[in-house]
């Protein structure tokens, strides 16, 4: 191994010595008796010239290689003639003059080119997935995902936490997403659940007195996938006991800063913004805002109020909002087909339509609607709006909830499409002030929006029972680039106050012991203040690795029904494995599968 | 947060400072109307001390606090006067005179004293886990684990590994211990499988070019617990391209050598030796020895050859063999109640009983078998045995694996129970030269000793159809203390080679196919030569922690019957959720639980 040199680290300060190296063949040419191939390791690629002035054996055996054949080569590196020289290849100086070659394995024809950009389909790309990980972006987003978790672990290890680990066969709890469950061989009839966080035990590990917690967790949902959901994802798992939010909120900052620095080389500033939650809906319609280019929302219930238009009006008077986003000087780029386009898009969201108008050089309005705003209104409009001329004005009036929803993805599409994020920045922001329950209409109950165990803000507890939509969380999620990177809280540390929310929840008292009896416990037991937060790794190296797509931040993930074509996982199993657990196959399955 | 002090660390150096620390209330003591409290944190304990004269108020409410409660308190830090001074405690010269306390959370009276020894069972201490891991050996035993993790990361960062995470839902395979299997709610019928070890996926990361990785990985077993095993456990994962057994064998010594120098400034010495697996057997009767003592194992078959003494000349002719271990000056120590006690011991290993001879002090054996052995044989044992005067001679004629587990179990057993191991000294060693093959008498065929993708010795190649007994695999097992450590192999990277593993393990070219295709196919496309190994974390925390129970490495251990005693799991679940995965529980099971 000593005597290895990387291919992809040759430069001409290495010409007259003899090396060895060892990797896959990228590419062979044969030109004039000579044969050339692209010799490729984990460092990058080298020229391999066999002439036969040098040696006429290693030319024979080099007679045989193919791509993707794996080599062994030992030869003089040489500084290549100028006209030759390839300023596009890190190594393009030099080559190397091969004076002995061993073949250490064959390779059959690959399924497709190993290549940075490649035609093949996902499935494909998946099925042989070794192969694909050879290309180099994959092989560059591995690095670049090596490079971000130890650079966040050096962090938090100077920041004194230990790393601990959690179980991941534990309980089955009802709250939150589905579980993946695990049969019990020895407890028939019985399931261990794998973890979808490890939020309890790491609120347990305070509790212990540990104080200070990360772990880079395996998590577990099984729910349907999205394209940027997997069954299993990892996070960023931290607690402490005894620091406030703004204490978490700028340790995570110094963590961020850190990383961008060591792996991207960006400095960010800190603090990051902060948004409240309805500041957020308000002028993004996003809980989770790309704040990189503006289209921001406006209410314009004010300027509207007396425009004779009845959309406007019921949603008003119906307690919703009507509110527009300037698409400036855009008028001239939005044909009606378009304009139609854009109204299809925002009926995904809920919207019954999407009124608009245009700014006419004179400063008027034009559109459908117009006619329904008048001298007073178009001038309130086009103040409350900054509203010039060439300007294209879209307004949804709905119920609140449509409203932000719909524009908040209209103002996504239109900046993506009309190019107005600058994709070089990296902006983060805290959106804090959230809501503590969520109110599920159909069932008439509440829900914790985020999890059970968020503390209410201090100001509101005393309205838990009285006035439960209106309790704030002490909690706060951490954005970048219109990506909800991760979320914390400080958590209940008070029995009492634990048992209040369960019962807000609706949790009978047995039903709260039997599911959260050890934590309720536990916090009677000595409990610290305690609060941390969770982040999102592979979205996050999704976001610093510049990709679009969380499949090629994971070495071997799963498809959209969570198969691995790989390895065919899942897979089915022998009767005796079945019996060993209890368990029979209901037979209403039979046939449904795939 | 910034404010806050480490209990533990203040010393003489901080009198006269006011700090503010938060903790546990370790104990509470009342004393001529001064209220004494020892405030725990991660850090350690410091006494505080609540005076009327200081503050009426702290006093008040130092009332109120009990064992466990968590406070923070304001105070001065005073040097102790030289009476009162405690050596034994860290903190012992200076106390804190509280001027402010604040009570963060109340206690009920925990299940148990949070002592240093603790007589609480260990289903208690299990339940109570959160108290249990208050105690100073638990919370040195995981802040031990935190160095020991970050060393090895650190190492393997240096040596140009890159981490990275494999799949926790992946395929069940046949071979090997028993899986925890995942049922899929997407495909009826069908299951994941938790990794029992990452190795496929590591040899297709080394076929994907990654050259290097390492991972910290988590494993599962579904195996009947013994108190060594756990149902899920942490293995020091590795995987290298390119690298010869050599390079892996000293890159594994280098990373012991750090850990154990940061983590416990001890240094060993490297190279560790190596014993062949027949020359440890041969010596220790294991194929993991304890080298702290010695107590060898000696065939004495060439000495004994000519005694007329059935059950040698038995085991001699049979293929089996005699071997002894001299007991060193131990004679006069072992009565015939305990002679009788070492005969139960080794029967236990299948040993049909044990011979014995003490050395008198003219140089005669004496024992029940003496008459056997004639003075020629007398004095070819003491020769080959160094037996002296007032040494124990035992022997155990049998086959040769009876002479060898229960003459090595009988070993350990008088090493540790005769006092003849020091605890100081981290006795690695290798044992190479390991059998490819396992025989299985009762079904009459060959399993692999490893797995099946270890590289048989090159010299072996040539008899993998022929003798497979005799063929050795490219092998090494590390071995510390007494314990296995771990173990590596070079892989099989070339398609023919394994497609001839298989046929020997029994596969039919189908099964081969359907169970290990994607790997046959990667091994096809270009697969590097490549090898690594696995170290069994937890057991490793184990013996640098100077503990005996594994479960005191592990944060939430499983009991024996793989249960959690704290939250209780594993649970019935939902007839919904049951149906979501298409899955009923047999009749049969019915009331076999517990």
């Amino acid at each position: 191994m000593s005597e290895r040199q990387k291919a992809g680290l040759l430069r001409t300060s290495h010409a007259g010595e003899t090396v060895t190296i060892k990797g896959w063949v990228q590419k062979r040419r044969d030109l004039g008796g000579l044969i050339f191939a692209d010799i490729r390791d984990r460092s990058g690629i080298v020229q391999v010239v066999f002439n036969p002035d040098v040696s006429k054996e290693a030319l024979a055996t080099a007679e045989q290689i193919r791509s993707e054949f794996v080599v062994s080569i030992t030869g003089k590196v040489l500084e290549r003639e100028e006209a030759t020289k390839n300023g596009n290849m890190a190594t393009g100086a030099i080559e190397i003059a091969a004076e002995e070659i061993s073949i250490l394995n064959k390779a059959k024809s690959p399924a497709f080119q190993i290549e940075d950009d490649v035609d093949a389909s996902e499935d494909v790309r998946l099925k042989y997935r070794y192969l694909d990980l050879r290309r180099k972006p994959l092989q560059e987003t591995f690095r670049l995902r090596h490079q971000a978790t130890q650079a966040i672990r050096n962090f938090l290890n100077e920041e004194e936490f230990y790393e601990m680990e959690t179980p991941m066969l534990t309980k089955s709890t009802p709250e939150g997403a589905r579980d993946y469950l695990v049969p019990s061989r020895v407890h028939p009839g019985e399931f261990y659940a794998l973890p979808q966080s490890p939020q309890l035990f790491k609120q347990l590990l305070m509790i212990s007195g540990f104080e200070k917690y990360y772990q880079i967790a395996r998590c577990f949902r099984d729910e349907d996938l999205r394209a940027d959901r997997q069954p299993e994802f990892t996070q960023i798992d931290i607690e402490t006991s005894f620091m406030t939010t703004e204490d978490i909120i700028s340790m995570t900052e110094r963590m961020m800063m850190r990383v961008m620095k060591e792996v991207k080389d960006v400095d960010v500033q800190v603090p990051f913004p902060r948004l409240p939650y309805a500041e957020a809906m308000e002028r993004f319609g996003s809980d989770k805002p790309d704040t990189r280019f503006g289209l921001e929302l406006v209410d314009v219930r004010e300027a509207v109020k007396s425009a004779e238009f009845k959309v406007f009006q019921d949603a008003i008077q119906n307690n919703g909002r009507v509110s527009a986003i300037n698409v400036k000087g855009q008028a001239a780029n939005f044909s009606r087909k378009d304009i139609d386009a854009l109204t299809d898009f925002v009926k995904i969201y809920g919207a019954k339509g999407l009124a608009w108008v245009k700014v006419e050089e004179d400063g008027a309005l034009k559109g459908p609607i117009a006619k329904f705003l008048d001298e007073n209104v178009q001038s309130q409009l086009k103040d409350v709006l900054s509203a010039e001329a060439g300007d294209f004005l879209v307004f949804v009036a709905d119920k609140t909830k449509v409203v932000f929803d719909s524009l908040g993805a209209l103002r996504s599409k239109l900046g993506r499409e009309l190019g107005l994020i600058d994709e070089s920045l990296f902006n983060f922001l805290w959106v804090t002030d959230w809501p503590l329950f969520e109110y599920d209409e159909e069932e008439g109950r509440y829900y914790a929006a985020h999890h059970p165990f968020t503390m209410p803000a201090a100001a509101d507890i005393d309205k838990l029972e009285t006035d439960p939509a209106s309790v704030k969380a002490e909690a706060y999620d951490i954005v970048l680039n219109g990506y909800e990177l991760g979320g914390g809280s400080q958590r209940i540390y008070q029995m009492d106050l634990q048992n209040r929310m369960f019962e807000v929840l609706g949790f009978s008292n047995e039903e709260a012991q039997e599911q959260f009896g050890f934590l309720l416990d536990a916090l009677e037991s000595g409990a610290p203040p305690h609060g941390g937060i969770a982040l999102g790794y592979d979205r996050f190296i999704m976001l610093l690795s510049g990709s679009t797509n969380l499949r090629d931040t994971i070495l071997f993930p799963k498809t959209a029904s969570a198969t691995d074509p790989l390895t065919d996982a899942p897979d089915p199993v022998s009767k005796k494995q079945l019996d060993e657990l209890y368990l029979d196959i209901q037979q209403k399955s039979a046939g449904k599968d795939e």
